[in-house]
């Protein structure tokens, strides 16, 4: 026997509380769909009359499957919940479910809101039967729960019945603060359960101040709680909101949650996991984190020699799930921690093949130790580390090279700067030239490198189809130690219309140098992906 | 009655598997004085004998009050203890502790080492006796404990207990794959404790590949276990270990571990754990997670209005512990009340005494406000921060005007890289022009920026003198965002003849520009603190 969990999405109410985060409205559609496609229940769109956003997207929300909900909070006491307009506003998005913060810590009663405890009971009970008599599905926040059943459990616990007693078809425990843990969470949630809310009404809303947002979701959900609030990509509030993109692989992929609990999302939609992760950082223009749960691009990367040598025998030795199951990909990096069997399996998952006991391998391994040696390094550059290897195997086809190149940056006072760049490319027995400034659509200068960047792509002749979609996502710089002497580092992540990402890099003491060095690298390792052989 | 619980740190070796990072032995070094100063009771500093670094950082290892420990691995199979040349690798770092890896869970045995059960067995008690032959501390890492507890409870169980009964000290239950559960961590720790291993022998030891690494080490603690390990911002294999810096404020002030346990770290030293954080963050060039526990730059900005208000009246009322017992901070957006003390406790370290309402607070504020909305950063750049007011506060001089820059970069193939800049300068009514190359002592192009360095540097009129012995030590580039777009945050750090050292920022989308800005920031720090007025 399963039981159906539900899955609540606050992405675009408390998700947009995240500092530096503010969603237009048509972003907030283009995630709601987004969410929608992945198979979560209810979709928090924000707080309608609040900002004029969010009541913009109340005012065209899109069509969905799940369950479109507005945020507000309990009436305010001195007028009845018709009365009260910051309610009227909310309840006139529309929308077929409502979700109230109200408080149930006795403190924030008093301190906070200034009123008796008996009036806060009054004015959930008043707001969530409002909700009810306009035909709405009812939801009820019940704000700083676990420290308010610490401080006055009996206080708490008349709170949430209030809300249950109006008719609310969930009672929301929030860790409001964030600052409780696990342990705590389980036994006060197991608390209502006994006091006489059904674990199939109950909701649990976790905030990542102590690191665990997704543990405390789990503690409750252990605890019999059947919905579960939280965020893409964690974003939220602070330390932000429990992480559904790490929650949800967790329930559909491991016992006891597997076999016992039913969500809306299916296997396939999993799949689609780790691009609506990145679609979200697309929106943000924020770089994915290497470390995350599951959808990281580190997250099944094995850079310990002894663990590469064993997932060449069997993956599950070092995997705990298979990664395509979220959409993700092994990586074997290079460092000069790695011995040939992690080669080996580097070379197979950049489709080379290459014979265990073949010499080439330990050419490639010392190729790559002098070049660390010289400051590169591989393990966050595998598109440059397969173009080495290809070098050393006699697979590195040479479809042009760079005669010259020059690029000058000039500003005068008061004036904007200017970039411009040649490059001089040879193709064959061609020779071809071509120069570009650095302006952007504004009229803003982005640079040397970005000069050089379009000279390259402006004329290469037969490969230039090839390489009209390329484009730069991400450019880092460090400065590191190049056998005696400083030099920068530059690595270059890329990205093509057909989706693919990949990561080249450049050692120089002049990081102009090492900035054209990885570009080449980045347009060579797509023409080999594309054309194959000149 | 207080437990005492042991911190492991392992960012030095398992921290060092993080994709991308690669520690030099200096850098091990302070990062390990670092982790003593703030109360780690072991330091794992790497795998002697597996790669050059670890070699050379043993070799010299710091004094420290920690339990400097090697890792390494089990004898194999076919050679004596003694004779096992991997081990005694180990073993010649003359380390107090040494830590060894075995397998327990019985598929490995027998698919990655291909051994007997029963051989793999013999070698973990072979291992261990060496150790305490050698009159060392042993630990025992139980590889795949969980996962091979679930596989075959029995053998994981008799494979720890060969450990322990050899005299390990500590055996460690590692969640190597990461893919285990709270209740599952739980539940099997405390089958080892009823196996007969009491709890002061026990450590956990976790990874973050279900976001659960925290809650997994809370819960072994929970059972009983007494010492933790972990890193530094969560380095690690993949997704990363424990990490310590959010573990650790836990530990210390939340119930029930705050009132039973004692760990090495002191109040004191807690104070420093937002900086010890920032260190590693400086170390490896990497933004610090925002949002990360405790220590992230969002862990305290309170972005809600209705928060915000209620923090005025009491700061508990929306933060779980007070900000500065971390060496964190408040952030109120609009509060220009709590800013403005910060602002003139800031302006007083540097030197600049500004009265209480001087409405030029309110202006530095809403200027720097409005720079880092444009992408610059002023934590890691006092040098700018203090430029910055002083114009606020009419006590910038101008020392010299620039008119012009331009720098040229050029490469041929098969020939080096030459760099030239030209920079005009006004000094009164008098111009000069300089140019340079950017050749160093040994015939190498240093780049562009390095050329317009020394072309300002030629001719400052007369200040010439002043800024002779000014030279960069530090050159640090970030990709950010200022407004709607992407821009290059340059911090150069400079050091003087009389060993002052000083960071200035400068922002543009084009590098070189960013770059020159913060080079004239740094020439104009140097000049107000050796001229003073021109």
């Amino acid at each position: 026997m399963t039981d159906r969990l539900y899955l609540f999405d606050t992405t675009l109410r408390d998700g947009q509380q995240t500092q530096g985060v503010q969603f237009s409205a048509s972003e907030k559609t283009q995630i709601a769909l987004a969410l929608d496609a992945l198979g979560v229940d209810y979709i928090e769109g924000g707080w309608p009359g609040a900002n004029p956003t969010d009541s913009e997207f109340f005012a065209s929300a899109p069509q969905t499957r799940a369950t479109m909900t507005a945020f507000g909070m309990t009436k305010r006491s001195g007028r009845s919940a018709e009365n009260d307009e910051v309610l009227a506003g909310v309840v006139n998005a529309e929308t077929p479910a409502v979700c109230l913060v109200g408080k149930t810590h006795d403190f924030h009663v008093t301190t906070a809101l200034g009123i008796s405890l008996e009036e806060n009971l009054e004015n959930i009970r008043a707001s969530i039967a409002h909700l009810g008599a306009k035909g709405r599905e009812a939801l009820f926040d019940a704000e700083h729960f676990f420290d308010g059943y610490k401080a006055n459990p009996d206080y708490a616990l008349k709170a949430v019945h209030a809300a249950y007693g109006a008719g609310a078809r969930w009672i929301v425990l929030c860790d409001t603060n964030g600052g409780t843990l696990p342990a705590d969470v389980y036994r006060m949630t197991k608390a209502v359960i006994d006091s006489g809310i059904p674990g199939d009404h109950l909701g649990i809303h976790c905030h990542d101040d102590t690191g665990n947002a997704v543990a405390n979701s789990l503690a409750a959900i252990d605890a019999g709680a059947r919905q579960v609030q939280g965020t893409l990509n964690g974003l939220g509030e602070r330390c932000g909101n429990t992480n559904l993109v790490t929650l949800i692989p967790t329930l559909l992929l491991k016992e006891p949650y597997k076999a016992t609990l039913k969500t809306g999302v299916s296997d396939e939609s999993l799949h689609g996991l780790l691009k609506t992760s990145r679609m979200l950082d697309d929106i943000l223009n924020r770089v994915p984190l290497r470390s995350a749960p599951y959808i990281g691009a580190s997250a099944f990367a094995h850079k310990a020699g002894l663990h590469a040598s064993a997932i060449l025998k069997d993956p599950s030795t070092y995997e705990h799930i298979p990664p395509e199951t979220v959409g993700n990909a092994r990586v074997i990096p290079m460092s000069n921690q790695a011995g040939q069997s992690n080669l080996r399996a580097r070379l197979v998952s950049a489709g080379i093949e290459v014979a265990a006991g073949d010499p080439a391998l330990g050419r490639i391994l010392d190729a790559v130790k002098a070049r660390e040696d010289q400051g590169y390094a591989y393990d966050g550059a595998q598109a440059s580390f397969e173009l080495l290897a290809r070098r050393e195997l006699g697979l590195s086809p040479a479809f042009f090279e760079v005669q010259r190149y020059r690029v000058t940056v000039e500003r005068r006072a008061d004036r904007v700067t200017m970039s411009e760049a040649v490059v001089e490319v040879k193709i064959g027995a061609e020779k071809m030239m071509s120069v570009s400034d650095s302006l952007d659509e504004a009229g803003s200068d982005r640079g040397p490198v970005n000069a050089l960047s379009k000279a390259l792509a402006k004329d290469l002749g037969p490969y230039q189809a090839v390489i009209d979609d390329l484009h730069l996502v991400d450019f880092k710089v460090r400065i590191t130690q190049g056998g005696t002497e400083a030099v920068t580092r530059v690595i270059i992540d890329s990205e093509d219309g057909q989706g693919r990402r990949w990561s080249t890099v450049g050692v120089s003491a002049n990081i102009v140098d090492a900035s054209f060095e990885a570009l080449l690298e980045a347009v060579n390792w797509k023409l080999i992906r594309d054309v194959g052989q000149p």
